[in-house]
């Protein structure tokens, strides 16, 4: 446990798993979605550590990251005062990464768990959402931040509100992708939300709900934790223990099973980014829907995002089409088809 | 006067004029069309060569080019024995380059002007048109290769055929690039046909049809001409009278203008490659009708093109596309837009 007074502030818990295929060729395996700059000058991973600055509501962030971004992480968190390093000893997925911050922090200690590659248009929602959720696990719940809906997308789970609690609902029901019929229904109810991967609960809770329903976890968490190494303010884990874990999200290991669920909405312009048709919809166009950097030019185009880093990128007639060209690899693909990008060989690393 | 024995055979003329933007960023300022492989192993230039190389019925060609690909040319013509190159002192169009050729050659000198930027798929055909046109050519006329049309192109010229000849007709009008419904109605009467560039006419009746309708430009080309240097073959036209030419093509100068033109009609899957979309269309497409060059990727594409010189593409959802990677240029444009590749300020070399 590291001896630090969080004074009664929330922790902010930022993760930077997961491989960002999707913005392939702009992500890649060496430095992912997190830690590029996609909407303004900040990357999406300095914007997630700028929403928990105010240190009067926040702590200061306990990051969880593989080995291989420690450095960037360093690099890119060197304003953020106080924040620490957790290096994942390997990727298993999200439930094993909060579980190790869990068990580094005080019991009461009241962790708000984010992922660091979302944008968040409306930071004060943001604030707003994150105390409302944060007076919820106080009181012991286990809570997930639920996104206001504005469309009937079906690449996102949904949560159902159940009945009221002082500061939100208690979560009624977790729903996987639906099709895009239910996912239309749901948007006219008014009754469900998206589940933004955003979660608040005090590290005890959490530690008793995953020894509840995932004991091996939670043991084998422990023993790692138990036999961690800090150095400089970067906390690292051993190895062994952790690498036996069965990977699996805390959606499924936690959430779901715990009987203490509550959620809270919010309406912060919010966006997992999780492929380039989405951050192209988080991004301003011109007067013909256009959104180019880098040398760019386009003759008789709509809806066109063009970027590169480098070499000049000339697009004539075409519309709802995306084109990025990153170091050796340019990538042309449709708004609708920009979901299949993970799938190329390139995106795969071959 | 070049003292060379033709022995009664055509003389070929290969014209490499031409800025070719409308295949940029493939075809470059330095590296125009003509000396690009695009279609096969040889690139055109070599290609218009190969089609004369034929000793029994063509002389060694005589090549009219700028000094800027004197050393392209050098290359790209070593295995055509006896070729001859006749430097421009500047650009000025058809007519001047032709005539540059016709006062070098001897009087009853049979030429065959062909643009070396075109593709010709049946060689035979080409032969046996050249053959028919060098009859009419010795009887006197000026003479056209008619493309027999298989499309209602707007973008050519069309030849209406007028009174048979021994191995053509005469030429009852030249017609500009016509309008779609035009360009039907001229398709359905099966008379008119595209003007290809290619002609063939004696020298002298060339100089004389030039001398009664251009006399400034014969005068000039001939002045040119008599100051011209010689060396290793390569002949040099002296600038100073040649720069004064007002530039004009050898259509509007000459054949539109003469009493005895004549056209041959050739049926010979002849394509000026006027842009990528014709150059895809002369190109031969996988059971998707896509054609990719270089490390290309396709997810779900119909009829795409794809060509780079290094980078990979990874190209997902699109139809009726062309992309093309070279050096610090890439382009996309529909099959559609692709007449206006020439605009854009890459092609303008800003």
């Amino acid at each position: 446990m590291i001896e630090t007074d969080n004074a009664g502030r929330i922790v902010p818990v930022i993760l930077c798993g997961g491989s960002g295929t999707r913005l392939w060729p702009r992500s890649r395996k060496e430095r992912p979605k997190p830690f590029l700059p996609l909407l303004g000058e900040r990357t999406l991973f300095q914007q997630s550590l700028d929403r928990v600055a105010d240190r009067d509501i926040f702590a200061p962030a306990m990051i969880v990251a593989g080995e291989a971004h420690a450095a960037l992480i360093e690099e890119q968190a060197a304003e953020a005062e106080g924040a620490r390093l957790v290096v994942e000893p390997a990727a298993k997925n999200t439930a094993p990464a909060i579980a190790l911050a869990a068990a580094l922090l005080p019991r009461d200690a009241v962790m708000l768990v984010c992922p660091s590659d979302h944008h968040i248009g409306d930071r004060d929602a943001f604030v707003a959402g994150a105390k409302a959720a944060a007076t919820l696990a106080r009181e012991g719940h286990m809570v997930a931040f639920g996104i206001e809906p504005t469309a009937p997308e079906t690449g996102y789970g949904y949560i159902r509100k159940g009945g009221p609690l002082s500061s939100g609902h208690r979560i009624a029901q977790f729903v996987e992708k639906p099709d895009r019929e239910t996912a239309e229904g749901f948007l006219s109810t008014g009754d469900f939300l998206w589940n933004g991967g955003i979660f608040a609960f005090s590290a005890g809770a959490f530690l008793d709900e995953l020894a509840e329903h995932r004991p091996q976890m939670a043991e084998r968490v422990a023993e790692s934790v138990g036999n961690a190494v800090e150095k400089a303010g970067t906390i690292r884990p051993a190895a062994g223990p952790f690498e036996g874990i069965e990977g699996e999200s805390v959606d499924y290991a936690v959430m779901e099973n715990t009987g203490r669920a509550a959620v809270v909405s919010a309406d912060m312009q919010w966006s997992d980014i999780g492929n380039w048709d989405a951050l192209m919809a988080a991004r301003p166009g011109n007067e013909h829907g256009n959104r180019s950097s880098g040398r760019v030019d386009l003759a008789d185009c709509r809806n066109v995002m063009v970027e590169s880093d480098g070499p000049r990128v000339s697009v004539a007639g075409l519309e709802n089409v995306i084109v990025v060209v990153d170091g050796d690899e340019v990538l042309v693909t449709t708004r609708d088809a920009a979901q299949q990008v993970g799938k190329f060989p390139g995106a795969q690393g071959r």
